[in-house]
């Protein structure tokens, strides 16, 4: 049973300003729920109608199925919603010298920051770094596209351009750019700092004057691009086949 | 100026069963438009806000906002909205025995169906397939996704395991799979076909049944799978970088 109160309180979740303020936000859905539980993923509140298979479960309000339909943030209700603690992590001083770093730089898609957050947990990125203007780490659709990984790859909210310039100078900034070094080519690494810039816009000025190695992926045929998240798995791939171990 | 059928018409092609019927598909948006009319695509109307830079063209049935908001397919209107002629290719006999072919088994969203087009233009694939079960290649979303590579890249329905059966036996048939050949170990080929399945439910029984050759995208971090789409890149870019040239 929801108070109106806590109705009110879950829906307004959905907005970034509400989640910073109150320091939560909400994930729906059997699959990611379970992912999250299933990694002890601290989860403060669980509401669940009686479909979902845990809801015998300590601590989890039963609703009604015209509850949850009240209640949730997605098209089409699941039978369970859950609301997550937030917590920001500090980059801490030194880190971007060492391992792989994958790092956005105005990725606003929240489907696109899932989708790369998943990369860097398949490539053991050591970190993944977003800048301010990229999608909320904890909006409910980067959480569904990255399928558990949020839950697992340290991420920093970090002004890029500063951040990368405190980095070691012989650790190389690569930039996935049309016009560079192909991306075969590359020496092994272990570590680097990969940038990946918005769809539409590339890479910001600031963070472009902070890359020291421009990369292409080649290009055989007529498309004009990649989408943002290939071009980000197909240099994780090329760096880590390389890498030594 | 539009008449209230033009404005039934036009909306009622955001379903699959009219555009087959009528054998005409909906395109919107300058970018997506602007793509189509610079490669010559045959647009059969076109209609266009004064907002829209060629608004001035012959044959653009010019309308207010308020039409345009009428019979957009989009959350938000743009400035103009195009129908297209669906034409559909058969898949020659013998044909996949040469070059590279992207075959999609099942996958169902529109925009990874509109990615995989994309790469498979990037990367010069031959032809793509798509099982009858895939997202309709005239779906908005797909045209969307594809970034103009829809009407750069041969693309067949057909039905999958059937045409697969047809290939000829050198050509080997692609499955990515977590357990498989490690993709970095492949051999040159200049002829091959890669079959991709649905993110939910990965590749059917009968056409993972004449995969000949399963291969793995190396993990090294935590992820359990990759989006499908960013796995066919990863194939691509492994095929092409050790192709004959």
């Amino acid at each position: 049973m929801l108070t109106k109160a806590d109705l009110q309180r879950l829906r307004s979740l959905r907005e970034k300003k509400i989640r910073e303020e109150l320091g939560r936000f909400v994930v729906e859905g059997e699959k990611v729920v379970g992912e999250l539980l299933a990694m002890n993923f601290p989860l403060v509140e669980i509401y669940a109608t009686a479909a979902w298979p845990e809801s015998q479960r300590a601590n989890v309000v039963r609703l009604s199925e015209q509850e949850m339909a009240r209640v949730t943030h997605l098209p089409a209700p699941s039978s369970v919603l859950a609301v997550g603690q937030i917590t920001r992590t500090p980059l801490p001083p030194g880190a971007l010298s060492h391992g792989l770093t994958l790092a956005l730089d105005g990725v606003q898609d929240p489907g696109n920051v899932g989708t790369l957050l998943r990369i860097a947990d398949w490539f053991a990125c050591d970190r993944v770094l977003l800048s301010p203007d990229c999608a909320d780490l904890f909006h409910q659709k980067v959480i569904d596209a990255s399928k558990g990984s949020f839950a697992r790859v340290p991420v920093h909210t970090v002004e890029l351009a500063a951040a990368l310039a405190t980095i070691a100078s012989t650790v190389p900034v690569l930039g996935c750019e049309l016009k560079g070094d192909d991306v075969h080519t590359l020496p092994p690494l272990r570590d680097a700092v990969i940038v990946i810039g918005s769809e539409g816009r590339g890479l910001s000025a600031a963070v472009a004057a902070r890359v020291t190695r421009r990369v292409t992926i080649p290009r055989f045929g007529g498309a004009e691009s990649l989408n943002a998240a290939v071009a980000a798995a197909i240099v994780c791939d090329n760096l880590r086949r390389t890498a030594p171990r």
